[in-house]
C-alpha cells in the first residue's frame, strides 16, 4: 500500500541529522554515477507548465518530483518513490516540506564539508522557508553559539529569530542591516528571492563559508561577482545543472567556471575543499535532481525502522 | 487534505454510466478547446523512462498521469489532480484501474455515438483488463443480450465469460476461434496485445461497430487495412495524437487519413457519424490525454456528493 505523507508527516519523520546524512549519501551516489538525474521534462498547459524532475538509484528506486509554474502561492509539489524491483509506488509526499528540507540538507552537507571545523556563528539573510531549513541543517553539523538574521520585513525577521531560539535552542538576534547579519560570521546563508545583490563581499570576515540558495544568475542574483572574486573555494551540488541555467549562472561563467568544483567530488576526496582557515568558501546550491526522491526513500526506511 | 485512491477505491466509486458520461464531457471539452492536453513529456532514467501526460481544464483543474517504461508487470501509474484555483493537490489515484476505466469509458462513448441504436450483441477479442472495461462501458450504453469472447488462452476466456455473467448479468460464451466471436455481432471490440491482425474484416456483418484498443500502427496492428477499407465511418478520440505515432497509425495514413473524424466533433454534431444501419463504423482508440485527470475530477465530485 502506498504511503501518503503531508508536510506535517515529513516534519515529524525527518530530523536534520538524518536529512544531512541522506544528502551526503546522495551527493556521493551522484558523483559515483549511481544516482541518475536527467534534465527536467515539462508539458505546457496554457498559463503554466507541469514540470517533472526524475531520479533513479540503480537497483533501489526510481521516481520524480512534480511542480507547476502557474504561480499559486499555495501550490503543492509531489515527490513520488517507486520500488525499482517491482515498479510499485511506495510513497508520495505532498507539499513543500520535503523539498525545502532537501535543500536545507544539501546546505548542511556543504557547511559540514567546507566551513571551518570550529565555525560557531551563523548569519542569515532571508527569513523564509529556505532560510529556515539552512539554519536547521547547519545546526546539525556545527554547534552554533549565535544566529543573526536580516530580512526586509522587521516582523518576519523577529519571528525567525524567535523560532531559532525556541526550536533550535540557539541564541538569535534580528538585525536591521544585511551587513550586521553577516559581519564576522563563520557561516553565512543567503536565502532570499532578491534578483539584486543583498551582500557586500567586503563585509565578510576571512575564513567565512557562504551558502547561496536564491537567484545566482547573470543580471539576476542575490550576490554580485565580488563574492565569487573573494572566494578561494567554489563548489556546487551539480556542475551539470549549474551549466544549464538561462541566463547563465555567474559561477559557471569565466573566470569562475574553471574553479567551480563538485561538492560530491570534495566529499569523495577526489578534489580538495577548504585548505586553510583563512579561506572564503562559497557553495552555489542548485538542487541536485533526484535528491527529493532520495530523501523520501530515506524517510520511508527510517520510519519503517521506528515502527 | 489530499485524497489517496487505490484501485479498490476507484472500482468502488466509479460506475460505468458515470465514467462514460465523464468521457463524453471530456471529448466535448477537448473539441471546444477547453481541455488542454499537450504531447507527453519524458525523462530518461537508464533502463527506462518516466513519462508524464498532462491536462488542464481551464479554470477547473490541472494535473497529469505518470507512468514508466521499465516494464515491471506490477508497475503502478499515478493520476494527480490539482485545483486550478489554489494549486493544491486534491486527489491522487495509484494503480491501473482509473486508466483502464478511462479507456473503457472512451470506448463506451464511441459505441453510444456510433453503433446502431438497436445494437444488442457484443463480440470481444482479448480477455485482459482493457477488454473488460470495454464490455463494462458498452453495457452501460446498450442493453446487451449476449457477449462472445475469444482469446488465446482457453482458461482466461472462460474466466472472462464467467465474469461478464456474474458482474454484468449478461449471457456470455467463450469461443475458440476469433471469427466465431465477431461473426454477426452488432458491436465488436479488439483489445489485444497482438502486433498482427486477429480479425478478418470479411467476418463482420454489415452494420457492425468496432472499437480497437490495441496496436494499430503500420506493421504493428491487431487488425489489417481490410478493416479500414471496410469501414464507412472512421473516428478517433484524438486526431492530433493519432497523427503522432511512430511508426504511423494505419488510419492516419492515406487513403484513410482524410476520412478519420474526431469523435468529439461527432458528439458536438459538427460532423456526421453513422448515417445508415448498414454502415460499418470503426473507432480507433488512442487515449486522449488529460482524460485520466478529467475522470479523477469526476470521481472526486461524485464521491463528495455521496458523502
Amino acid at each position: 500500500m502506498t504511503l501518503l505523507l503531508s508536510d506535517a508527516d515529513v516534519s515529524a519523520a525527518l530530523d536534520a541529522a538524518t536529512t544531512v546524512d541522506a544528502m551526503r549519501a546522495a551527493l556521493l551516489a551522484a558523483y559515483e554515477g549511481r544516482l541518475v538525474a536527467p534534465p527536467r521534462a515539462s508539458a505546457p498547459l496554457r498559463g503554466g507548465r507541469m514540470v517533472l524532475t526524475a531520479g533513479h538509484l540503480t537497483g533501489e528506486w526510481y521516481g520524480f518530483r512534480s511542480y507547476d509554474t502557474f504561480g499559486h502561492p499555495e501550490a503543492e509539489q509531489l515527490v513520488v518513490l517507486h520500488d525499482a524491483r517491482t515498479g510499485a509506488v511506495r510513497a508520495i509526499a505532498v507539499g513543500e516540506e520535503l523539498g525545502s528540507r532537501r535543500t536545507g540538507g544539501l546546505g548542511g552537507v556543504a557547511v559540514d564539508a567546507m566551513a571551518r571545523p570550529d565555525a560557531a556563528t551563523l548569519g542569515v539573510i532571508g527569513s523564509g522557508r529556505q532560510a529556515w531549513t539552512q539554519v536547521w541543517a547547519t545546526a546539525a553539523v556545527r554547534p552554533l553559539r549565535e544566529v543573526t538574521v536580516h530580512s526586509r520585513s522587521a516582523a518576519r525577521r523577529e519571528t525567525f529569530a524567535a523560532r531559532v531560539r525556541d526550536e533550535l535552542g540557539i541564541p538569535a538576534r534580528a538585525v536591521d542591516e544585511p551587513a550586521a547579519a553577516v559581519a564576522g560570521r563563520d557561516v553565512v546563508v543567503l536565502a532570499t528571492t532578491s534578483p539584486t545583490p543583498v551582500l557586500d563581499a567586503a563585509d565578510l570576515a576571512p575564513g567565512t563559508h557562504v551558502n547561496t540558495v536564491g537567484f545566482k544568475q547573470r543580471d539576476r542574483a542575490e550576490f554580485g561577482p565580488d563574492l565569487l572574486a573573494a572566494a578561494d573555494v567554489l563548489v556546487t551540488d551539480s556542475p551539470a545543472q549549474a551549466c544549464a541555467y538561462t541566463p547563465p549562472m555567474l559561477a559557471a561563467e569565466p573566470p569562475y567556471a574553471d574553479r567551480l568544483r563538485d561538492l560530491g567530488a570534495v566529499l569523495a576526496g577526489a578534489v580538495p575543499g577548504r585548505t586553510s582557515p583563512e579561506q572564503i568558501s562559497v557553495f552555489c546550491s542548485v538542487g541536485l535532481a533526484g535528491t527529493e526522491v532520495f530523501l523520501l526513500d530515506r524517510l520511508v526506511r527510517v520510519s519503517a525502522t521506528v515502527v
